[in-house]
């Protein structure tokens, strides 16, 4: 059911082409043309710059956190949403505080480390023992106690660059599990080579967890350059001994905020289209790439949709709190909107940078699938490729998915990605204007379609073992 | 006179070919059976990966020269050289200690920011005060002082990417001279965008200055990234406010050495020539490019030419002592073998990273010069190109031809050097191992060149203004 019309044109010349392909031509045609102005013209490289360079690290629960929400506040009011309002969200508050890490012996070198995201600290004068290295998760969790006991356990491990961040996924398990594991072999602490993609001495942060009730044990991510060098030293077949210092501690809740901005439709029976992002990051860099890129992409896709005219359905843009370390917003807002569900026709999420989109896809009722596929005439010229039925919409919008809402999303170029997500170097000079408006062009016109489509897309059964 | 024979060949087709262009052909063709052993079987790599993991940073004067020296006299004695002796040099000693950047207002921020290489540091409490931007060190000396006085003044200007390295040297004046003109202009700190071309959060160090009687400030530097970050705040027109500190120091000076190692030429008559690297590194990395590769280099490479029977004239490999804090090495070197300087045949100096070599130029009399070009066809095949005889040969090597030593040198590439160099990134992993090979293989057959030509190649007049 692909449509047979493909355009591979530049953008200049993508305006007066009609659209038809399958579906509705008239719709599609109007699409089109939102495409193009917002590919000519928007504001989207603005709004992340003043988001990192006014507001910066954001980490939930934080001062940054705070003046995220007011900026936001302010910031959405000023681009013409007709309602803006921070609904409350509690989130649990961490301070990375300082973390070293170095190695004793046989060559003393000091190692470039931070603390894993949640992670305790360690004693005032650090813990030192001797290194264990495993390749992975799985190889952890295959060791007897007696070969883990009082080691610090080292997790090997490199993610593989690719474009659509599949790395990332096959590497993280040992971030997520990597401390209860060896805590629950007698280690007293984890260091992992970092889950990121770059050679600088940078390391990368993120989430870890620990189950209540069982042995917590500080963890640590190293850079891959200071990865290469601890594995040279456990090649020699010394004895390597290191030490890891933190500061790290939890403290009391704090009050964060979801920030909702419609874009009010005028059929109020129509229903809503959720365009998602989250307004917090971490907070080593200024959450250029992760995720003011994505408050920029859909918080600028919103408001060029409603360039054209007011639409059909409210657009609502949702700036989620505290998706870093729990996906606080996303829980309160399903809360706060049980009784709205139903009416949500769709939901978007852009959160894997502000690369290039090149894959449409979706997680719909295998009736309207086809109907999906028949927008592509209007995204085929921005070099947008069509991908399945099997969308996992993203962190955050997940939970409206195992509600029924159905996901239509873009896959971002993420082969650069992971070089800087998670990292110091999360910064704004990581986006390349021109990528981030070939994104807007294509969430502004995914926003029209379906906010003005006649007819909506319809509920998924709950896509069970996709999450 | 360029030869007219030129092989465009992959590394294992060179072997069989005949060298037939100008020159001594005997020699030439035994310099290509030296170039085409080292591209296949060297020990480069393993020289650099040891000196780098096993010592790592050895700033001058500190824990890690003195054992940088202690192993390159164990390396070099392993690697069968004749002669491996350690000469004693004073170093001066200076402190990094920790240094952090902010701005205050209108957005705070903290800021990825290293002191300058032998920068004093700042009261405990940090010194406060509001921003002055300057593109760059010309433009601050155009100021007056009522413009500057109370200032931290912030010198822009971004180093240039280019092959020949060129953009470094347009951009570090800042560097060496920034605090001692802001402070004559009563400025209280000087924070400079990075002299390199990394996205890294990461801060460029290396050397500045101060003129004894004259006032100092603390120096700088922020990342690229944070550089950025700071000009959004002053282009949005609000009196920009920073908060520096810097617990740097300098100590009484210290011993280090030059370690010179010898293979003892067959002619005690004819004298030696030198092959030169520096030992010595900054602390924020481990100082593979800078100049752990130019040391691997050129002790390979005297290993290599050795490998070919017992040279006409020595090759000494001198590693010097604290190229990166002013040079004592070569000075003291100098100064030891004063009487000896006109043995000097030829000096060549790897102190440009990994990269690959592009260009063979030298600094020789106009009648030599024909001579020089006529070794073209050992090197062509190695996609090495013909320069001009204007070679600078290199920090090290410079007094040696003000002193009429003649130089021969290669010009690496340098497109991706000034991402690392001087910052924490300069790690092993930074080495491509080809590239390395195809360098070592350059130096190895120049090696065997100068060591075994007939004749030597003269003496220059001191370079007048080259300096």
């Amino acid at each position: 059911m692909r449509p047979t019309i493909r355009f591979h044109l530049t953008a200049l010349a993508l305006l007066a082409l009609p659209i038809t392909g399958a579906g509705d031509p008239q719709l599609l045609q109007r699409a089109a043309e939102v495409r193009d102005r917002a590919l000519a013209d928007n504001q989207a490289y603005d709004i992340v710059a003043g988001l990192t360079s006014e507001v910066g690290p954001r980490l939930a629960g934080s001062d940054g956190d705070r003046a995220a929400v007011a900026w936001a506040l302010i910031r959405l009011k000023a681009l013409g949403f007709d309602r803006v309002v921070a609904e409350d969200v509690s989130v649990p508050r961490w301070e990375r505080g300082t973390a070293t890490a170095r190695i004793v012996a046989p060559f003393p070198q000091i190692l470039a480390a931070v603390s894993l995201g949640g992670s305790i600290g360690t004693p005032a004068a650090g813990i030192e023992a001797p290194v264990l290295r495993v390749g992975n998760l799985a190889e952890l969790k295959a060791l007897d106690r007696v070969q883990v006991e009082g080691h610090i356990v080292y997790i090997a491990g490199r993610t593989e660059r690719s474009r659509d961040g599949s790395g990332y996924g096959k590497s993280v398990p040992k971030r997520y599990g990597g401390p209860v594991a060896a805590a629950s072999l007698g280690a007293v602490a984890v260091v992992i080579r970092s889950v990121g993609t770059s050679n600088a001495r940078l390391a990368h942060t993120g989430a870890t967890t620990y189950i209540p009730g069982k042995p917590r044990i500080p963890g640590f991510a190293i850079s891959n350059p200071d990865a290469d060098l601890l594995e040279y030293q456990l090649a020699t077949g010394s004895r390597v001994r290191m030490e890891v210092m933190s500061t790290a501690r939890s403290l009391p809740s704090a009050r964060s905020a979801n920030v909702i901005a419609e874009m009010t439709g005028s059929d109020p029976a129509a229903g809503v289209i959720v365009f998602a992002a989250h307004l917090d990051s971490w907070d080593l860099g200024t959450g250029a790439i992760d995720d003011g890129a994505g408050v920029a992409i859909v918080t600028e896709a919103a408001r060029q949709a409603r360039l054209a005219g007011p639409p059909r359905r409210t657009i609502r843009v949702v700036l989620y709190a505290n998706e870093e370390r729990g996906l606080s917003g996303a829980n309160a807002y399903t809360q706060a909107h049980l009784a709205e569900i139903p009416a949500h026709v769709s939901a978007t999420e852009a959160d894997l940078g502000a690369g290039r989109v090149w894959r449409l896809s979706a997680r719909v009722s295998d009736e309207v699938w086809p109907r999906i596929q028949g927008w592509m005439p209007v995204f085929e010229p921005l070099g947008i490729e069509l991908g399945q039925n099997d969308a996992r919409g993203g962190a955050d919008i997940a939970i409206l998915g195992r509600n029924g809402v159905p996901f239509v999303s873009f896959s971002h170029d993420a082969t650069q990605y992971f070089d800087y997500h998670h990292t110091a170097s999360d910064t704004l000079d990581k986006i390349n204007p021109a990528d981030l408006s070939q994104a807007v062009a294509a969430y502004s016109a995914l926003a029209y379609i379906l906010a003005n489509g006649a007819e909506d897309i319809g509920r998924v059964p709950s896509p069970k073992g996709t999450q």
